[in-house]
């Protein structure tokens, strides 16, 4: 039954998920990790309002890609399902999905505002700042709300994957982070990140009217762990300084 | 002896009371969780005073509902004890009631300022801004100070058990969040939640005057997740995100 | 040769000085915790730069409260011993001191303002601000400086025992607070609480200008844990709500 | 094979590293600490990318100070480690180095600003402000970049080995802070001091506008523990408060 998916997968994405709370970023049950067999044309997502401590691999539902269909699992897939397909479809590069309420990202969802480029730890993963969407309009809202959710945010990348690449995480406005990369893992590891540079803006921004670093410093810090002249980390660990 | 209340509340309060430390609302001994059973007319809360790591079942304490008699138990009761009748008697819907000192709820109830609904981490538990009480008269706090505490909440919510549902919570001015919900349990995560969107509220603000969200965006999330169209959780999984 | 002090002080102490660590008040090997005996003349307090981890009942070093020699202990006691010296000399119903360096009431210390009573989690225990001292005077400094830190505390209370009571706290100026209580115990529960009142007291200005609660409630939270007429706690709990 | 260095100097090194996660400085894998020593010419440094969790002994990495060699290692070093090169070449006096992208001081770091000394906390430790660099220009960011942070710090010390005693500490500009000490140990001790202060600092700086305490209090501070009159602290621990 679970051939379905490629070997691994299912493992990740349950792995990836427990982390949410144990790196601090979940209340209750909020949050949600998928990941994509684009090859199988599914993905897999955790279930809807499942505590992490009651979470485990059998919950996990597989979801086809093309149209949202449950093809694996007997629990209800996340609410925010929705989204994750409409980022997978919009972005060939995505590989995984992460979305929480983690607390200092949220604040700049809602005050809608873009968590700015302030320094490399920042820069050390995203090539600019994470942007905040727009508001989603009141015909959004009432039909396909969480696939729109997702398309508020392509429509801010322009559909451009290669934007996705470069800063992979936008701010839904009024509601919060959602965050991807090359796999479950990463998009995780994208949330954390996240949260730890909107942490670090706000108490800049409350020492300063904060002026940028200069660009160099900044590509610099980005091309040292992304792109072809990437020197950071080592052949058998995660690019994560 | 046990019997005087319906199987399984005992341990529910319990269990409910012993997480206030674990979810990181309580400092010292602060906090106390209370079921009711209306059907025996009692309800089951902490002891006054006992440290956490030593709360044992055996220390818990019925009392009755229409007079505030304790019924069981050889402790005396939490000193918060006839405010949590005062809500039971005045809100049907009510099965469980907690109250913690959490320091971002107790910012908001000191700048006696309602918790605005600024996002949809608020919106998906709170249809509406948690409010905060009148301050109590002279009068009120030199005679039964505990159920006037109560009572200044009722007052708020114009005694309304529909409002009581829909934001079950309120910060009583000067002193701290209380919340209810249909089971103890369910008042614990409402304690969780209030919190949690003080703390974000608190860091939105210090980053925008803040506008709300548009109304159809948080109504979404809250008819997503109450009501007859609600569609989040799974049969077996509490309805919480 | 442990007889010197009554039975379970140096237990008493020994806990309480670990606790620090435990309940987040601690960096590295700062803060101590003391505890007296006045019919034998001495007091019990932490050693000069122990780690929390490595310490043992035996590191314990006894003090003279008359001369402030060591009577025994093999250790060169805290560096703070002669201002908890001064406390129990000046405040004859003071059984134990703590101090920290807890952040918030350090920052406090260091913008050299009262922590303002603004709500009855304050008012529960402490029965009015608490207080910031004078700063120190070159003289002050330079010669019994450990002493004269108790010293400014003595002046700011005008050494009145009653206001040691009421307010078993205080902030010196530039440094941090120093809490004290009828057992070592006791004056380490008014340093955790000292610490939560100030992180609350700084959300909560952070909201408001903020008037204060009306007297009458603050004096009843006061009043129902302290005083002829408590009836906060149970006989065999310590009574701290 | 290991006894190119120094016996011990591999095991510390380790632990230090394994402390940043413990005491919460550490998001992911960010961070390092390195040791030298000063005959066989060498320091060991932790490989880059690494996690925590999975770091043994036999994954640090011992660099050549002369010319930055591995000379010892299956891993490439940290991408820091040019940094600590010139650290350790630019000041004889530095036996540990520990770099970090805690929040607070990393904030200090984006505003560029000191952490200004506003009370006794810091001044233990620091005597003086711990200051942040200049930005580095384009040049020093296309070539030899690392070394060049290291560079910057080194010419805000006017490269005085007695400063980065008195001030073991610095933050660059738009990066993070980098400190150091006599051992491995002693750098990470002044990285935790260092985010401690900044924390309060920023509270400090968020209840008034901030005049230091008095300098003859600052010094008593400072040299009650360092120096010729020093006497905090006993002769068989570590020498921190």
């Amino acid at each position: 039954m679970t051939a379905v998916v490629r070997e691994g997968l299912r493992q990740e994405v349950l792995e990836a998920n427990l982390a949410i709370p144990q790196v601090g970023l979940a209340t209750l049950t909020w949050g949600n990790v998928s990941g994509v067999d684009r090859e199988a044309g599914v993905f897999v997502i955790k279930p809807s309002g499942v505590p992490y401590e009651a979470l485990t691999i059998d919950d996990l539902v597989t979801v086809r890609l093309s149209d949202g269909a449950v093809v694996e699992g007997d629990l209800r897939p996340s609410t925010d399902t929705e989204t994750h397909r409409c980022l997978y479809l919009a972005f060939p590069s995505v590989g995984g999905v992460t979305h929480t309420h983690s607390t200092r990202a949220v604040a700049f969802a809602q005050a809608r505002r873009d968590i700015p480029v302030l320094g490399t730890t920042h820069a050390d993963t995203f090539n600019g700042p994470v942007p905040v969407t727009r508001d989603l309009t009141e015909e959004e809202c009432a039909k396909d709300y969480e696939y729109n959710t997702g398309h508020v945010i392509v429509d801010l990348l322009d559909g451009d994957d290669q934007r996705a690449v470069e800063v992979p995480a936008a701010l839904v406005a009024g509601h919060g982070p959602f965050t991807w990369g090359a796999t479950a893992r990463k998009s995780l590891e994208h949330a954390i990140i996240c949260e730890a540079v909107a942490d670090i803006a706000l108490h800049t921004m409350s020492l300063s009217p904060t002026t940028p670093p200069p660009r160099h410093l900044l590509e610099r810090h980005y091309t040292r762990k992304h792109g072809p002249d990437a020197y950071y980390g080592n052949p058998t660990t995660p690019a994560t300084r």
